[in-house]
């Protein structure tokens, strides 16, 4: 694409490397910096550098922080005694969407996948054995997705963790709220259906 | 979200501010960036403050370019008697993936949109004019969008540049290359109709 300068050019193959942004969609977003004021530019710019160069993982919990425990590791409100294990920060964030979990995470920062080539020693996983030999934790909740890489890192994990007596949780399977039934696979209604409760009555 | 530290929601917010990118799609980006390395970082970085700093609007025809005229203004090959008027630089692009038209280009920057407040004075209407009064154009092909604000611009132009005794052209309506008379609203089957040429039999 001759027609558009090289420093256009360079900004629209940047954008196009991000994740799930394509050609189309990179040009635009280049086009949409070049409409920018100057301050903004640069302010988006300040963010990106700002953001590589701060943030380090928690040298407890392994998720992202500016330095220093993470705010969810150095509140003593938090339950130190239940840690919840998910494979990225992101669903750290998912799960304190939901306002219900007290307790700290262990973020592992990616699922065992031999397709992938991504074995248990490129996870974080030895920080949480030693968390947990540390003692003082008196349950796991396994929060790594429902899918194949999902349970068979759970599983491990589960494995690894056994010899400490430690409750090992996972999160319920079912069919998720709002949901239809008619939509649901044929592996989450019988998980919901082996999973189901007594019903509260008040 | 006070579990995310900072400087990493201040890029989530950089990312959330561009055009068609949400909340969740913003954190994804922002968390790509910090997977990258230091070096990728920097190089997207420099590449946003590089294309606000170098990137300037061709003299001519107001397309972007990087200082001086731009490659289409500045080729000898380009025919100078025609002027293709598109709303936006990308536009410029959509023309050139075509590789039919050999002509010059000008940039309005935007249509005459009286609810967004966007009049006449705020597009590059008097380059335009300069360059048809400076002489030495056969033809003016009104390219903008075949919408309400781009069809009303076209005509208000196409009065403007009557004085001049120019040919001034629009672009052809139909129904796309590959699509479904099934699913042609009625307007643009209508036009197609109204358009209809001659089968040429070789």
């Amino acid at each position: 694409m001759e027609f558009f300068p090289a420093p256009l050019e360079k900004l629209t193959e940047q954008f196009a490397r991000l994740p799930g942004i394509g050609g189309k969609s990179a040009q635009r977003l280049a086009f949409y910096i070049l409409s920018l004021p100057e301050h903004d530019a640069r302010a988006f710019a300040d963010a990106i550098l700002d953001a590589k160069k701060n943030i380090t993982l928690c040298p407890v919990c392994r998720n992202f922080t500016a330095g220093g425990l993470c705010p969810i590791c150095a509140s003593d409100k938090r339950d130190a005694s239940v840690i919840c294990v998910v494979a990225d920060p992101r669903d750290v964030a998912a799960m304190e969407r939901g306002h219900e979990y007290q307790g700290r995470y262990h973020v592992l920062h990616g699922v065992i996948s031999p397709m992938n080539h991504v074995g248990p020693d490129d996870l974080d996983i030895k920080s949480l054995l030693s968390r947990v030999s540390a003692g003082g934790i008196r349950e796991i909740i396994m929060a790594t997705n429902p899918d194949t890489e999902g349970e068979a890192t759970a599983l491990y994990l589960a494995r690894l963790l056994k010899p400490f007596g430690v409750r090992v949780t996972r999160l319920a399977y079912g069919i998720p709220v709002g949901g239809h039934l008619e939509f649901a696979d044929d592996a989450t209604l019988t998980r919901a259906l082996q999973g189901r409760r007594e019903l509260d009555i008040i």
